[in-house]
């Protein structure tokens, strides 16, 4: 196997040369990882992690809804039942199970992260199969066990310079403060995603509300619920926060008067709030978070147009992240103008948008960027950070947004392992992208030099404000 | 002219020389057609073709259409009209027209099938035009007249390994059991296609299941009609159907109690539902279809988005398929949810899915069936049935659904002369791909090698039971 | 900086020598300019250009609006205040902030118009910046001071065979009556560009319609209003218009009974219409214009699908054409429909079709071309007026709709000196897509070579029946 050193790159020599000299003027610099899902209980705790199959099978939903369509059983998986009934529990056997299964992986991200893991930091150098897979798992296993493979050892090798988890309004982010307290010099940042205690449509959503006004000791009203918004931000903020989230359903945002808002907000916590009602409160909710953001500096993502949990079967049996989010069309022209129309004049806020619609970017994402002086775009996201989703991003949005309007790459990832080798793919990407122009004569190398830097290091850290 | 032998794979020469490796191993496997339009009479009868213009351009809207876009008249293309009025008659003059416009055809796959059944199977390796027009029809129709052109020494000369037509459920499918008399061993298959009895905007609609249910035998109501399809399916089974298929303008799936069943049937042969009640019946009948197939084991195929005879007023003269069905934005996510909350984790069934919305794709088909077992996507479908459409789908659906959820190639073609040259432009422009990622370092050669072979061969055989 | 001889043409050196020799075989062709918003004063009067920033900065919304995105000051770009307010005057100091974020534009259109203008015009072979600033200001205006820079001057030197501007029907073409009588041989036409009094939605509209049947001296009611259109048609004709412009927010048409259209007028100039009503008026228009259109002759454009206006702020301090217009998906299956049935199949009419929803090239509009006898593509529009946004347009349209319905290349710009560099990315894009084909064996080069004349020149010719 031995991945080779031009991976990813254009294949025409002339631009591949150019991508080359690109790439290794990138390949070192720290990485940024402004948006991502790892716990910071790894880092606070620096507990070593467990056996091969726990840490890189059992958690990756992109691994395992790959497997279960082509009828791999989620038991045989040793993905947890809610009810607790029994599946696989023994790693080794799990792991059997994804090697002898390892070829319906060709030809996606995961593939390529997994092996530029399992060289870059386990020296393997083999195709996983059923013929090596306990070998693998031995090799691995011995070395999960070793200092140099915590956490912290970890970041540091991975040449991280900040990381951000990404957190519950309802959190006391008592690891962040730990962290803090530790003396340890990793930079590992809360963000503030207050879907839980924003969209009426999670379970438990009026008991979130109870809990969240009186973490913050406000009243259980309009005006109590956005104090606790802007206290529990302020918190966040204190720990390290440069950025919210919010994971929507749409993009819609709306800007009620006062009392709409408020009869709304009882509405919605009585739980008799219609579908429509939901929604709306949902789409107030991001005007007023970006009202906050003009007040506390906090940048906002919005990843809106995942269907979550379109599998009603799986989500009753194993829960929520199995994989059956499935993206939606998704409109931003429209949706948006409500909240652009008070703030969108405004340079003091960042809005960064997201998409699971890849039709958005040329068409609404791209022109509304290239305008809007709040708005800048989120990386290709999910199903679409991969090496063709980043190339269609860069071709269908670089001419009419350029490039300073974007915001260089998320890992968004629970798969602490692949960090390096994720942002490695988005690094290749886009200096074969920034070749391609060289090479067509539509940008000078020099230029390409200074946006490849860009691309991979500074517009993340200018965006977020890190 | 004569066609070159690298046609149609990738430029770069590393690129090409690895697709040329693939595409050598994969050329000469046998033809898997598991979906297509010939006409069983024609294995049956084994009579000769009639003249080159009867045979080539008459009967293919896909290229009588695109002279219609440019002016060139029907009746001179001698398309039939259905009030009996005069059209071209004389063959050779048919033949003469459709030449002098050919250069309308460069840069479509329709000339790419042309040419190649040209070459390959009569020798021509002329470009067609008005210099040339009564020679080659000549040429063409002295071999037309020969044994070795016959349909079933044509399906041997092909190397088909199987063939299914696609057969209305009031088919008694005479030729299907002629051909089993016959002794012959060409593999001719029906598949069942019950629009005419699933679609009440279809003409003759409520008659039609009058002589549905009359030719099962079951009565005329909800439960009867049912049983019918269970007959009718197990009578196509018999003959060797392996699947089923359902063109259905929208992806809409439904699954109403029995008693809404019963009482929207009563409606629907009434004649007097609403567009939304025609709609309803449809969505519950993929539901339905689906049952069945999990009992039977039946495969099952839903071709939607298609505006059928979107020209009313060539509709009345000349009737359907006369290139005027135009595709339509086409909703899968919350479309399929009634069928898949119901049977979407069953591995025994099997749902192809089509699409002619291509942006479908990436958001929407991808994620599908990367997750649920019963979901595979089909080929790229009608106008996508060509170089570039192949291409954006392999970029599209590969790196969330992977190879294995796709199920290899489609002719879908009433064409019969050019299923060789259909077959041999996807497996050169899979190959392509394959080679493509090889060339980046995405996948073994090895491993393309594997794939080629199955996108050429394997994948259909599989997914459709063969 | 000195623009390479193969900017834009295929990296490959095989499919880029094909490619070379297209171009080279129609780099010099005139231009045919059928679509564009240049003002007929500038050939009236041919007085000279003012400096720099005023002609290429403060007019050009494709540039200022990226500036803008990123927070540059519209008062320091001069850009002028509805309420008269004070902004920059010094064009100097404008375009020195121009150069300071010139690096904005990289790998836009907008960069690559822009120097080309700048070699080709001017002899300036370095890139834009802080440094240089000054020195660029100068030589250029020095430059524009001289008689080879007046208008009539470089619509020679530009090689224009024909130029059509965009003009209110309440326009008395007086610059265009004026050019007529002054005896020089440049061919610049009227087109009939309604808007004004067909979009009930426009600021003054009513008042508009009583100025518009008061200039044709005809009734204010339904028939004279029609009868007023005819008039202005007629007139606009025989000063050489051959083509008439729509802009319109969706694609919708209609074909009222005529007792309908007299009411939904006396409605719409009441100014009580409902956003419904004046949709379905624009809608009645377009079937009505298409109706003059079979009676006179002219060409008939529709632009539909932006969002105009989309920042209410700036809409109201700075007015219209703000860089604040903003595409939104586009239906044209349903919409065009009325039209369609009606008058869909008469080679008489050319109804050229615009998107700024690329998804519909292959979905809708490339079948919709590749049927209908009326129908023709207009090139990638607005933001699609680029390198990818051609590419896309050619691979997604040509396998359905061919070359010949399409209508070669519209430069569509108020930008007067980018028209030569923008029919000239046209014709290295157009070029070099016809190189790949030759490269993969998908066209010959002879057919390549009439093709690449085709595009460049006689489609905009033959469809505009210039």
């Amino acid at each position: 196997m031995a991945l080779h050193p031009d991976r990813l790159l254009p294949i025409d020599p002339r631009a591949r040369d150019i991508a080359r000299r690109l790439y290794h003027s990138v390949a070192g610099l720290p990485l940024i990882s402004p948006h991502g899902h790892t716990d910071p209980a790894w880092y606070a705790t620096d507990a070593a992690f467990p056996d091969p199959a726990t840490l890189l099978v059992k958690p990756d939903h992109y691994i395992f809804r790959l497997l279960y369509s082509q009828g791999v059983s989620l038991d045989g998986l040793g993905i947890p039942r809610r009810d607790g009934g029994p599946v696989e529990t023994d790693s080794r056997t799990i792991w059997r199970l994804f090697a002898a299964n390892f070829h319906l992986f060709r030809a996606t991200p995961t593939r390529i992260w997994f092996e530029q893991s399992l060289e870059d930091l386990f020296g393997i150098e083999e195709r996983l199969s059923t013929g090596n897979a306990d070998r693998l798992y031995d090799a691995i296993s011995e070395k999960l066990a070793t200092p140099a493979f915590r956490p912290r050892a970890l970041y540091e090798r991975f040449n991280l310079e900040v990381i951000s988890t990404t957190d519950s309004p309802l959190s006391d982010l008592a690891y962040h403060q730990a962290l803090r307290d530790s003396g340890w010099k990793g930079r590992v940042l809360p963000a503030y995603r207050p879907d839980f205690v924003v969209d009426p449509d999670r379970e438990g959503f009026t008991k979130n509300i109870v809990k969240f006004t009186a973490l913050a000791g406000t009243a259980m009203n309009w005006q109590g619920y956005l104090e606790a918004h802007r206290t529990r931000r302020a918190y966040f903020k204190a720990l390290g926060a440069t950025s919210t989230d919010h994971g929507h359903p749409t993009a819609r945002t709306a800007n009620l008067a006062m009392n709409e808002a408020k009869s709304l907000f009882k509405t919605v916590i009585s739980g008799e709030a219609s579908p429509k009602e939901r929604e709306l409160f949902r789409a107030q909710m991001l005007t007023e978070m970006a009202r906050m953001s003009l007040e506390d500096g906090l940048v906002m993502q919005l990843h809106p147009g995942s269907f979550r949990n379109h599998n009603p079967n799986l989500f009753r049996t194993r829960g929520p992240d199995m994989g059956a989010d499935i993206p939606m069309a998704t409109e931003y022209v429209q949706a948006l103008k409500p909240l652009l129309d008070t703030m969108g004049n405004d340079p003091r806020l960042t809005l960064i948008l997201f998409t699971l619609d890849e039709t958005s970017f040329s068409r609404e994402l791209a022109p509304l960027a290239g305008h809007y002086p709040c708005l800048r775009l989120g990386p290709p996201w999910w199903f679409f950070d991969s090496p063709e989703g980043m190339r269609r991003f860069r071709e269908t949005v670089t001419e009419t947004a350029g490039f300073a309007n974007t915001v260089g790459f998320n890992d968004d990832t629970r798969a602490y392992l692949s960090i390096p080798a994720r942002h490695d793919m988005a690094r290749r990407i886009d200096c074969g992208f920034l070749a391609g122009l060289v090479a067509e004569h539509r940008l000078d190398e020099d230029e390409a030099h200074e946006l490849a830097q860009d691309l991979a290091y500074n517009l993340a850290k200018r965006a977020y404000k890190l």
